[in-house]
C-alpha cells in the first residue's frame, strides 16, 4: 500500500490520502466494561455499596487484589518518549501512537490488557519513583523506547523495588526473538550453537541484551561493536554498561573495527542503523548467518547478504525471517501474569526463546527460521513455556 | 438481593455465596483495540512503520495528539486510597475495585474511556508531581477518594500546572448534583433560591465544595459545621481551607452547635456521617429540605426527615431522590473532552447543575427533584451544557 508522505502542517486533510493517518484518527483503543451496569441492582454490586466489601476484603488480605480487580491482567506500557522507533527523542505525547500500538498488540496477540503511560519526566530517579508509585494498579510494567544508558538503570532499579514483572522490551523482546532465530538457523545448518562466534553491531539497549542472552544460551563467543569499534576491556572510554559487557564478551580481547571483527565470524547481528560494507560481509565464515535488523534500512541489504550468508533475517516485514518483538512480549507477559510471577527471570526469557524457536523447528528453511507474527501457535507456546519456567524458577505465586 | 457478609479469610469460596464477589472476579474492565491488526498490512499501519509518520506529525504539531491518539477520550481515575468510600484509608490496591467501578461508569454513562490509577504515595508534592508526569497520556484527571485537606491542595496545584481538566469528584460531582436537587426542590415549593438558608454538616471535600457552589449559585446563606460546631471566623482552630470557608459563608457570623444552627434553617445538607437529633430537624423552618447524604447511614433517617421536611434526599438508591455523582461526572468530562477544554470552570459546573435539574423540571414531585441515574436524558444534557459553557468561558480549544 502506498503510504504517501504528507505534510502534517496541512492539518487534518492528510487522512484523506494517507491510510496510516486515517487508521489513527481517534486513536486505536478503548476501555470496555466486562460487567453490566444496566439497573440499580447491578450498579449496587459493581459500585457502592457492593464494592465496599470487596475493597475491605483486599485491605485485609492484599493478594485478593489479583482475584477481584483487573490488576493481574493489565500491563502499563511506560515510556518517556526519549528513543521512539528510529525517530529519537520526540517526547511523551508524540510517542503515544507507538504505545497505543503496543497496547493493542498485547491484547491481540497475548490477550493481555495494556495501557499507554507516556511520562513527562527524564531524570532516572523521577522515572523510577513515578513508575513505582503507579505499580499498585498494574500486574506488570513494560518499559518502552527509553534511551540508553538510562534504560538499563531504570529497569534494574524497578526490578529491585517492585514485586511485579518489569521488562524493557527493546532489550529483552528483541533478544528473545533473535536467540530463537539463531537457534533455528544453527539447527537448520547443523551447526553447534556453542561453536558459533557472533559479532553484534550496536551497544545500545538491544545490542547489550542480545549479547547477554546469547552468552547465557551458551554461544561460543560474542564481540560487540559500538561506533568506535570493538568493545574491549582495553578501551578507556567505556560506560559502566559497556565495561560490564566487555567482561563477559570478546573472550579473545580483540580490538579494532567492526569490519575487522567480521572476518571469519559466523554470525552478524545488526542493531545499530549503520551500514556494513559488502567486503566485510564477504569476509565472514562460510555458511554465515546475517541478521541485519535496523529498520527501515538494514545494515546489509538482504539481497547483498544473501550472496554470502546461509540465512538472512531483518527487522522488515517485506523480507523473510522478520525479527519482530511481537513474537515475544505478548506471550512473555501472558505467561508471567498467568502464574502471577514476581519477575521475569533470565530463565523465563530463555524458555520463551526455546518455545518460539520450537514452533517452526520442523518446518525450517533459509526463509523460515522464525515464525510469522501471525502464526497462531506462537503466543500459546510462549505463554506456556514462560509460565512453566516461572514455576521452575520459584517466582510464580500461583 | 441478599449480600451475605462473608469472611474474606475464607479465600476464594466467598463468590459462591456473595454476588458482589462473584461479579468482581477477574475485575470489571478490559481494553479493546478499535482498529484491526489481522495481517501484515494492518500491522504495518497500526504499528511500525506506518505509526512513525503519525508520531512525527505530532512531534511537529503537538495538538494533533488529540486527533490521532485516544488521549482526548481517556480520563485517569486517580487516587491514593486514603479516603475510600466510608472505609477510610485502605491504601491503593484495596481501592482499585472502586476506581474500576468509576471507570466503567464513565464509559457506561458518558462514553468516556477511563483508567484506574491508584498511586502508592501520600505526600502532596509527590502526588502532584506524579499526576503531572502522567498527564501527557490523558485528556483529563478525575481525582477520587483522596483525604481532606490534602485533596484541596492536590487539586489546586494540578489545576495550575496542567492544561487538561482536573476534577476532584468527591468535591465537585457531589456539589453539582446537590445544587441541581436543591434548585428543583425550591422550584417545586415556589421558594426563591436567594432566600434559602442552608446548614451543611461536614467540612470535608464534599461539604466545602457544596458550600462554594451554593454561594456561587446565589443562595441566601450557608453555615457549615464540622465536628466542633459552626465554622466561623471567630474560631482559632481552623485549617486554611476552613478559614477560607468562614470568609464566604455564615454571613451572620454565628457560632454554636449543629443543632443550634438548624433552628429555623430552610435546608439541611449532611455529608458528615454523624447523626442529627430529631428535635433539631423539628426545629427547622416549615417546608424545609433535608438532604441527608451519608452512606449507608443517613444523618437523619429519611422516614424521620419526612415528618418535618417538604423534600427529603439521601445518598441511597433505595429511597427517592438519590444524590448520586454518576449524574454529573460522566457528562461533565464528556462535555469538557468534546471541546478539549483546558479546565473545568465554576461556570461549567453551574451549567452542569442547571442542565441536570432541567431534565426533570417538568416532572417535579417531592419524590423526584433529581433524575434517576438511569435516566437516559441526563448525560447528553449535561454534556451539551458543559461543552457550551466551556465555549462561553473561553476554555474550549475546538
Amino acid at each position: 500500500m502506498a503510504a504517501e508522505i504528507v505534510n502534517p502542517k496541512d492539518g487534518l486533510g492528510e487522512d484523506v490520502i494517507d491510510p496510516a493517518f486515517a487508521l489513527h484518527r481517534g486513536g486505536k483503543m478503548a476501555v470496555q466494561a466486562t460487567v453490566p451496569v444496566r439497573d440499580r441492582e447491578e450498579l449496587s454490586l459493581a459500585y457502592t455499596p457492593g464494592v465496599a466489601k470487596v475493597c475491605s476484603a483486599i485491605a485485609e488480605q492484599p493478594e485478593l487484589v489479583h482475584d477481584y480487580t483487573w490488576k493481574s491482567q493489565v500491563v502499563a506500557v511506560v515510556t518517556d518518549g526519549s528513543a521512539v522507533l528510529g525517530l529519537g527523542d520526540i517526547g511523551p505525547e508524540a510517542s503515544l501512537p507507538v504505545m497505543e500500538g503496543k497496547a493493542i498488540l498485547f491484547k491481540q496477540f497475548g490477550g493481555v490488557d495494556a495501557v499507554p503511560v507516556a511520562l513527562d519526566c527524564r531524570d532516572v530517579d523521577e522515572l523510577v519513583d513515578t513508575v513505582a508509585r503507579l505499580a499498585p494498579s498494574f500486574g506488570g510494567i513494560n518499559l518502552e523506547d527509553i534511551s540508553a544508558p538510562r534504560c538499563f538503570e531504570v529497569e534494574r532499579r524497578l526490578k529491585e523495588r517492585l514485586d511485579i514483572p518489569v521488562f524493557h522490551d527493546d532489550q529483552h523482546g528483541t533478544a528473545v526473538v533473535t536467540l530463537a532465530a539463531l537457534r533455528n538457523a544453527a539447527l537448520l545448518r547443523g551447526r553447534k550453537f556453542g561453536e558459533l562466534n557472533a559479532v553484534i553491531s550496536g551497544a545500545g539497549a538491544a545490542g547489550v541484551a542480545i549479547a547477554k542472552i546469547l552468552v547465557e544460551a551458551g554461544i561460543g563467543d560474542v564481540v560487540v561493536c559500538d561506533r568506535k569499534g570493538v568493545v574491549s576491556s582495553d578501551r578507556d572510554d567505556l560506560t559502566d554498561v559497556k565495561r560490564d559487557l566487555a567482561g563477559f564478551t570478546n573472550k579473545a580481547n580483540r580490538s579494532g573495527s567492526l569490519s575487522s571483527a567480521l572476518a571469519g565470524a559466523h554470525v552478524f547481528i545488526g542493531v545499530s542503523g549503520g551500514t556494513v560494507p559488502e567486503e566485510a560481509v564477504a569476509s565472514m565464515a562460510d555458511d554465515a548467518f546475517v541478521f541485519a535488523m535496523a529498520n527501515p534500512n538494514p545494515e546489509v541489504h538482504p539481497e547483498v547478504a544473501s550472496r554470502y550468508a546461509a540465512v538472512v533475517a531483518t527487522g522488515r516485514s517485506d523480507y523473510p525471517n522478520q525479527i519482530n518483538n511481537v513474537l515475544a512480549f505478548p506471550g512473555i507477559f501472558a505467561g508471567a501474569l498467568q502464574v502471577r510471577a514476581s519477575e521475569i527471570t533470565e530463565g523465563m526469557k530463555l524458555a520463551a526463546a526455546e518455545a518460539l524457536a520450537a514452533v517452526v523447528s520442523d518446518e525450517l528453511s533459509p526463509e523460515k527460521v522464525i515464525p510469522s507474527p501471525f502464526d497462531p501457535r506462537v503466543a500459546p507456546a510462549v505463554t506456556a513455556a514462560v509460565a512453566a519456567a516461572a514455576r521452575a524458577e520459584g517466582v510464580a505465586r500461583r
